[in-house]
């Protein structure tokens, strides 16, 4: 049946019943395509029925659709000619993960991180209107990315607007964890509001059945005019109307005749509404149904056995962060950790069940988890903050205004630094060098292996100064980790290799760029290129020493990054280099100055010149033959 | 009275008419001050007897208070040992306008920008509780604060911690300008809640008169199974319940009898507790309470006509920037213009008149102002976003991930960038230029002077891409600003001033340093050191060629910047010179790498080196003795 649909307007002709085969079919190719590919299969197999129920009664061709965060949206893919290549998701070259302007004329907005769906519909229904063209714009937000205070600033001016926004808040008590938050509990209590419904049905009723009506219609109307009163106990919604919404909900997320004629209805209306959709995430694969979690974002998977691909053999820098958390916090009780509703993809699983009492998830909230972890500073905690390096970003400000300008001791893990792979560019961690470094009070470090990982934890943790540790995703180098680590000579970098006479190159390399360009130097020794490696440590305070030393000892400079040149690590050695007045070629290489695209993570270096090959063709390309100096 | 407080917790023991004369004293020595000093003259009137209600309940020598934003915070200042001090208030060595841990122990936490008193507090309260002691800590946000979606994360948060966390609202229906959002008109419904509540009380009155007693009372037990109709009905703070908090109020923000009575029902919690105070902001000073957004923020003024001090006589960048929006909305209707809360500040006041319908005040919400802008530019529009260097840190993901990944056109215009002056180390807006160059298809441009700002915004409407444009505070040079601006030479600087034979140092200058370097460079002459002036222009795109072409014309380069060296534009120029292999010496003047304190702008750019004086100085050491080269 999938495969005859060409426009997404052909399913307005099909039947429920029609619907529902085409869910199933869906459902096969998403298990299909995604055990093979890796992917977002819990949060997609959660929406089918819903996509198909918003595809039936709006207009794709003229109506607007924008999915917060977009992980959700296969479906979306599969029905708006994406059909073919979506065996090629999340491949270098092949269709996205996430919604995506460039890719689809039906991707209204390009998503990746939470809580920006509100405002961008809000800004197309602007749009429309201001050129004369009146369409239905529809907002799809989870649970999970209604906590990040985004939302609430665009609910707050979408309600004060007054125009017919439609946000379809797609419940399934799940941000990648179990949801967390005031809010979600509010929400599962408003999940059990039939049976609060039936006592204000009673309710009416009893009162209708007293004998005096002059008494009756006076009670319900008395009643009626408690205006706050009577609107929440209408709609059980009443946070949702306090901002100016219809509310409308809950309706089964996976009963498509419901959505059906609840979307009829509020297409119909000339205000804001929020309809309230119950989904189950992992839907449809009991796998995913029982561990919604693990199978939020997967790697390849046996369908059959719901068998996850081995992992990697040397452990995740992840899991040595996690390790390490836990043994400093054993000792020292000031110590505490928070999260941004990733618990288990930063490593803190662990660590919050071992310390319940000192542990936070704040949600998808990253702005608060700073200023928290502000206050807990100012109040004598050492907190460490975990987040992944690409969603830290939402803090740039509550990290400098908040912790730098106070000083404050923080230690702030970042985690996917770099480039992250098959997520592409809306969660490659490449900018964290080159916004952090500008913050007075920050150190920046990185690792060069797991074991130098948890050196620096170690270290961070007995500072009183805000901290930043960047490290890569996936496994680390294999390196061995010592229990007790070595002390870290703060602000000095490391020369790992070197040559004795006058080297070609003096290679600083950062965290992850150290093994590759160690491998480079190996490629060149062959060819008689004798190459220096620093491993750089910090990239603030930066060990200027180092530098001024590597300058006279080599004949040309080399930075290596995994993050954008501009304003980078190499970019502080420029700084060092034309302050000093030290006339040296300096060759940068690390991410230039555009978007990186999607890709196994190995082919994006490659792709930006930071595999051991391309480092070491990019030397030998900028040593100057011999007789030039 | 005032004069024999020693420490706050004397307050204790006043009586509420004492406390009232001391009101009166308190407020005459804002005024007093303010009306010297300049400062936050109407937020801090409307908050006295809400401080003194505050110090007279709870125990500052061991509860934490933390005021959002802090510009309210005079009373609390003048109460805590910096009575004598504070007449330097907003000086440069004298205290800060804004609560700073450095300066007090009663002040728990630095604030300077809106919507993060709850997370701090919450922060500080979970240490007091891990460290083993019980306190109180309060945080008092305005209703404009609470728009911003951190507070939001951060009610949602601790409501579902459950700790005693008091959260007073501080409601006077603004933010700098007349409030907005849904939830403003939320609280204002409230604010008319004693009438429904007599509505409820007549309901309950009227129930129980029913002959019947076992029909009154199920009546009343049914009424009260309902239970979100029932709590909202209580409180009339639904929303606020719902996030987890126990609303009270409203109480009358100047009744200190009343908020002591509160207070003191609160300080016996147990569990997150909002107080809804209604004040009214300015006061007690007539001009101040007619126009609270005039004297939000306030220069010199005459407090007898309540008159302000004359504005500087040329035009300020503000006041050509607005003329300059008005008159390209005029002939492009794709042109709309987003403010957050700022509708005066930035200049759109007379564009909201002129188009309603074009204008957008998202109240404080920068992430939000990003992304809606993000949503019309995807819808076809061009947005205008003007905010404050400072603030506009708020939505640095919002830039990078909605808007450069997009490359979506939009002009954002980023005023008070540089040093600010008198708001100090919260306000500065010294990092723009070191976090927009990193972002991929972002121009960032600085105008010399008010004709230059005008071509850059009619150039930067024209185009398809983000474009973000920094300048000063205050008043211009005071160049002719022509009404039909020359088309702008895209990613071109501008030799201004050029010495005929070899110069000794080519300057590079940035906006608003511009002005002053060539008033260096006629210091310098006088000694016979020839100085080449470019005005830089373009940071983005870089002008390349100027600087090859004045590395071989000049002995030395030197770049000024009213920004953080680190990663700014000298940083720039440094990877050029280094890319190219040019040996140059650079000197890189701007902001060191630590935050600047308060003090006139004037007094703080000499400090920082960025005088004409001062670059002229650095210049003079810096050049080689001739026979050197």
């Amino acid at each position: 049946m999938l495969e005859n649909i060409i426009s997404p307007i052909e399913l307005h002709k099909f039947t429920v019943t029609e619907l529902e085969q085409l869910a199933a079919e869906i459902r096969q190719m998403i298990l299909s395509t995604v055990s093979k590919t890796g992917g977002h299969l819990a949060p997609s197999l959660g929406t089918v029925e819903l996509t198909l129920a918003l595809f039936s009664v709006f207009d794709l061709e003229h109506d607007k659709l924008v999915w917060d965060v977009g992980h959700q949206a296969y479906t979306h893919k599969i029905l708006t000619n994406r059909r073919e290549k979506f065996r090629t998701l999340r491949t270098l070259g092949g269709i996205s993960g996430f919604p995506k302007r460039s890719e689809s004329k039906y991707d209204a907005f390009g998503v990746g991180h939470a809580s920006t769906s509100i405002s961008a519909a809000l800004g197309l229904l602007i749009a429309s209107e201001l050129g004369g063209e009146h369409r239905n714009v529809i907002a799809v937000i989870g649970d999970g990315a209604l906590t990040g205070g985004e939302s609430f600033e665009a609910l707050n001016h979408a309600g004060q607007l007054k125009k017919n926004l439609i946000v379809i808040l797609n419940d399934n008590e799940m941000s990648i964890d179990k949801n967390v938050g005031a809010l979600s509990e509010y929400l599962s209590q408003i999940r059990l509001t039939p049976r609060y419904r039936q006592a204000k049905k009673d309710f009416e009723t009893f009162v209708k059945r007293i004998p005096i009506p002059s008494i009756s219609d006076r009670i319900l109307h008395t009643a009626n005019s408690i205006k706050y009163g009577v609107k929440s106990a209408i709609s059980a919604g009443g946070i949702f109307e306090a901002l100016g919404f219809v509310y409308i909900g809950p309706v089964d997320g996976h009963d498509i005749k419901a959505m059906q004629e609840t979307f009829t209805r509020v297409r119909e209306l000339n205000e804001p509404v929020l309809v309230h959709v119950h989904t189950v995430k992992g839907k449809g694969y009991a796998p995913a149904e029982e561990s919604p979690d693990k199978f939020h974002g997967v790697g390849r998977f046996d369908i059959e056995s719901g068998e996850l691909e081995k992992k990697m053999s040397p452990p995740t820098y992840t899991s040595i962060f996690s390790r390490a958390v836990i043994d400093c916090a054993k000792v020292d009780e000031k110590i505490v950790a928070i999260t941004a509703a990733m618990p288990s993809g930063t490593g803190l699983k662990t660590f919050s069940e071992m310390f319940p009492e000192r542990f936070f998830d704040v949600g998808i909230a990253e702005e608060h988890a700073l200023t928290l972890a502000a206050g807990m500073a100012a109040g004598g905690l050492h907190p460490i903050v975990a987040l992944y390096s690409t969603f830290a970003q939402r803090g740039y400000d509550q990290l400098l205004h908040d912790i730098c300008l106070q000083n404050l001791p923080l230690t702030l893990c970042l985690d996917r630094a770099g480039l992250v792979g098959e997520d592409g560019p809306t969660h490659h961690g490449v900018f964290d060098l080159s916004y952090l470094r500008p913050m007075p009070n920050m150190s920046v470090l990185a690792p060069k292996d797991e074991n130098e990982l948890r050196q620096m934890i170690f270290a961070a943790v007995k500072r009183e100064a805000p901290i930043a540790i960047r490290y890569p995703r996936g496994a680390g180098v294999g390196a061995t980790v010592l229990k007790k680590p070595a002390p870290l000579p703060w602000g000095r970098s490391e020369l790992i290799s070197k040559f004795r006479g006058e080297a070609d190159a003096a290679v600083f390399a950062v965290g992850s760029m150290v093994e590759k360009s160690l491998k480079a130097a190996e490629i060149l020794k062959y060819e008689r290129i004798y190459v220096n490696v620093v491993n750089v440590r910090f990239v603030k305070p930066l060990d200027r020493e180092m530098i001024i030393e590597q300058a006279k000892a080599a004949r040309i400079l080399v930075t290596v990054e995994e993050n954008v040149l501009s304003g980078g690590f190499g970019s502080a050695v420029a700084e060092v280099l034309t302050d000093e007045n030290l006339p040296k070629k300096l060759l940068r290489l690390g991410i230039a100055d555009r978007f990186v695209e999607h890709g196994a993570r190995s082919e994006l270096l490659k792709l930006c010149g930071l595999s051991p090959e391309a480092i070491a063709q990019s030397i030998r390309e900028n040593i100057p033959p011999k007789k030039d100096i």
